[in-house]
């Protein structure tokens, strides 16, 4: 089970390989909002996404064995981009499951990472049943985007990183936005948070129709998504709350906050202009509800997750909001 | 004059107000380039570019009773809004004088930061002769773009900060590439590594047509640029390098690098993809003359000076090479 012993252990693992994101803030970008806002900019993490970490903390955690037999992932993009850097830096073959309509900066860049990618067509494929037959043929260990001890582990020297960060900025009390998929990132950054920074507290962050998280925290228990696709924010769309990190978030998390795809894009639109930084919309979302939520306290600290997005989609944003 | 005590004085006063910025680096980016390209994110500083550093260590190395009175600035741009945010943190009236025709967001936020802002024609004013009116009957104290002391000071905080991050990443030799207008962050990171990192040489990089310093390098002598205007890299047009920043430059920097616009809007579409950071052009040229310069050692250190750029700008950017 994850703990803090078990952050700060993928924390020293980490040391040299996955960055120290900085804690960015622009005036003007306050004065437009109201509030003071922190950005956490994982965007500049390593492979764009703070998914380096979770990748780093399970692929280091393995035995030298399951290590020289290789990993697998099933991922869109930033979990294989993560998955891969950590495995190739590892010297560990690492393969790749990916839907073959996924971004192709994303598959390109998984490739370069030096993965092994197998697509497959979301329609007609089973993707569990391929990966299966790979695992098996060659003792692959299959790393979980986020029901996985230590993959919430490495996620959660997030939020180690902001409890620093918040006590060097003398910010004691503080509403921490995530942007929130399975809640990997939620999850561990809200155990680092309880234990190392108790006056902060983790809310997450999802699109419109994409709320399970938010459902789920209200009612207490797992809620499922109507759709799989059909917002922008790709990244993020997972069909409800993990077994593992629901329990941590029901427990420590509070109210979930919801964004339109619009105000994602808003929010990139604002991040380029006053943090010169890249936002993917799923990445976005956090800031988004840092911006444009309502009841929150006059400090918040959003986590900008990932900034793995086509260009087109980029231009967009600034078409219709810079 | 400048030397590396008045560099670590201006680092001291600057202490919490503006941004140690991170080194970045993408192995993707350093494949492509088929060597290692270290960035230097200055796009990150606060007010977004190194400006900040200048405008704070010049304000602040002022009498209370200049402080006082206030200060002036010419400025296109970024320099502006360096000096304008140090001005209004240091409870100091400020003018910036700035041209009709500059950039709107760079005229909006240096209002935003608090100055007054003066408009003037490039073709029918004399700037000259509008600031020393206003300077005489207020009692400003001009704060010139580069050809100052204590802002090479400011600027060569940047030579400061790579040489402690170098020595962290283990460089001990690299050549170190920088956006190169007047030469006041040129001179200024030159003097700081010659005092802290002797390994690390500073190169000064330029677009075509606007090769003055260059030029100079190589004559000896301070040249002329033809024009001053047709580059899109207007942050770092200036006519000549400067009185103060030129001796520096001729004892401590290797050959000047000469980038196309093109090759700038390119690399602003690769930092884009691979670093998630946005600069503007002229903030570009030194990691253009990273990507694609000829003559380079295994390892450089590109300064990304600033990313305050358009949205059209960058969407360009995007369109063509994204």
């Amino acid at each position: 089970m994850t703990d803090i012993t078990l952050i700060e252990a993928a924390a020293r693992r980490m040391q040299g390989h996955v960055r120290r994101t900085p804690l960015l803030h622009a005036p003007l970008l306050d004065r437009l909002a109201g509030r003071r806002i922190m950005v956490k900019a994982e965007c500049l993490q390593i492979t764009g996404s703070f998914k380096a970490r979770g990748g780093w903390s399970a692929v280091s955690a393995l035995t030298p064995d399951a290590r020289a037999r290789g990993v697998i992932a099933f991922s869109s993009g930033n979990h294989a981009q993560g998955v891969a850097y950590a495995a190739a830096k590892h010297g560990a073959p690492c393969v790749i499951l990916m839907p073959s309509d996924a971004p192709k900066v994303k598959i390109d860049n998984t490739r370069a990472y030096g993965a092994e990618v197998v697509l497959y067509d979301r329609a007609t494929e089973d993707r569990d049943a391929i990966g299966a037959r790979l695992s098996q043929a060659r003792g692959l260990t299959l790393i979980k985007p986020y029901d996985d001890a230590q993959v919430i582990a490495g996620q959660g020297t997030v939020g180690l990183e902001i409890a620093e960060q918040a006590a060097e900025a003398a910010i004691t009390t503080a509403e921490v936005l995530v942007c929130c998929g399975g809640g990997g990132l939620s999850s561990g950054t809200a155990l680092a948070l309880a234990a190392r920074a108790p006056g902060l507290r983790v809310r997450t962050c999802e699109p419109v129709g994409f709320d399970d998280m938010a459902r789920s925290l209200a009612s207490g228990q797992r809620e499922r998504n109507a759709a799989a696709s059909g917002s922008i924010c790709d990244a993020i769309l997972t069909p409800s709350p993990g077994e593992l990190t629901f329990p941590i978030l029901s427990r420590l998390a509070g109210p979930g906050a919801v964004v339109s795809d619009d105000q994602a894009l808003q929010a990139m639109a604002l991040a380029f202009t006053h943090l010169r930084i890249v936002l993917e919309p799923g990445g976005a979302v956090a800031l988004a509800a840092a911006l444009f939520g309502d009841d929150l306290p006059d400090t918040v600290i959003a986590v900008a997750s990932g900034g793995n997005v086509a260009p087109e989609v980029f231009g967009e944003a600034l078409r219709r909001f810079g």
